[in-house]
């Protein structure tokens, strides 16, 4: 069987530690083309550029491969750039990540991360989003590399449903290894922001946005759940976003 | 009854011809409160400022609005200030929009004005993002400033079914009077890019992201398919972004 073709991409930027062990996991797999943003582009969603103009540049950070470029855009305009530009033929797999910090629950729809990942869906790429709870970049990633090699693996051999892309997220590191993988949905969660208020050297208030977490779902068969138990959760993520259970009750209003 | 709290934002700028007509018909409901970017955010999806900080200007565009904020962040950004920092109390409706061009089909994710209000709609405000599938500022809005009335107006009565937030799309105006609102789902399309490679005064080449709609949805119940038809679409769109009929299928995988 001919090697895969395998897209590489993240949001975290080309130099983070997360995507070089993503491309160190995909190099034993296939043949690798990574495009990835040329600085931070956490929190990006699924933004794309189109009022100013996109950068790339070819670039050497890991001597075995022959296609690796950073991007001056978002990680979609990366995905859209690598299928429409630099890639010969539709790749295999796309792969993105792995993102320093986590993209369960609610955060899949602010992550740079998921967006790059469910562009390649919108594509027809089978695609997989990886991400470690643990936002440090001194972040242990050897454990968690046995998972990414399998579940890729799962991907090439079983294919994905139709409009259908992988939200992966590893637990928190303890003394124990992890548990194994669960498959979840999204739990109900969100962000209970706080803004920061601050006072610039001329006297002006500006904000820093923060936030803490807030899981509202006790279910036991979501995301949250699978990671606080020290298993990996793989949600099924869909971009059709239409809420079909709603069309009815919409009807009866007779608008 | 009192008088209901309404949030309006965009993702055009404050400035925008189609958010002043917002604003004109939310007036004649109740009290509003506008928090908008102070440049154009197209394009932004669900993009939020975490690496930088953010401006908020009290301004006075419109004489008899109290209280009125251009933001220097994303659409987002401008849901969580106003909710956090401005709103004494939680909103009875946030509207977004009118964009300035279509936000029907795929377009819902790249879309800021749609993920200003799904924004809303995750921290629990019933929402409506309204757009016209003609870009141009030179837009009539008159003839559908009823139907922004009469949807605004529905949801106030009704309520939207939980974690649901309405996309309208308002379709390009012709001789004939608008025929009516269709309740759709988002149609199976997507953009194929083409990027207008250039070269800079430096001899640097750079990219233009471009490209073309392709529909390739042939159903009778998509907002595509309405649009055509000469009616309004209104697609109930979700945050839940699980693929709940996947789940069993990766079961099988025996990952």
């Amino acid at each position: 069987m001919k090697r895969p073709l395998i897209l590489v991409t993240n949001d975290d930027s080309i130099i983070s530690p997360g995507i070089r062990t993503l491309i160190e996991v995909m190099k034993t797999i296939g043949e690798v083309v990574v495009v990835a943003p040329d600085s931070p582009q956490s929190a990006m969603g699924h933004a794309i550029t189109i009022n100013s103009t996109l950068h790339l540049d070819k670039v050497k950070l890991d001597a075995a491969l022959e296609h690796e470029y950073s991007c001056s855009g978002t990680p979609v305009d990366c995905v859209k750039i690598a299928v429409h530009e630099i890639l010969k033929r539709k790749p295999d797999l796309c792969v993105s990540g792995i993102n320093h910090g986590s993209n369960s629950s609610i955060n899949v729809i602010y992550s740079g991360t998921m967006s790059a990942a469910v562009e390649a869906g919108i594509e027809g790429i089978p695609a997989i989003g990886f991400s470690h709870v643990d936002y440090s970049w001194d972040t242990d990633f050897e454990p968690v590399k046995e998972y990414v090699r399998k579940i890729s693996l799962g991907v090439l051999e079983n294919g994905l449903p139709e409009g259908v892309i992988l939200n992966v997220n590893f637990p928190k590191a303890n003394k124990e290894p992890i548990k194994g993988i669960k498959i979840c949905r999204q739990a109900k969660a969100m962000w209970k922001e706080k803004f920061d208020k601050r006072i610039n050297p001329q006297g002006k208030e500006y904000y820093w946005l923060t936030g803490e977490f807030v899981n509202q779902d006790k279910g036991q068969d979501t995301d949250e759940y699978a990671l606080e138990k020290g298993y990996i959760s793989i949600v099924p993520v869909q971009f059709d976003l239409t809420a079909h259970h709603a069309i009815q009750t919409l009807n009866n209003w007779n608008l």
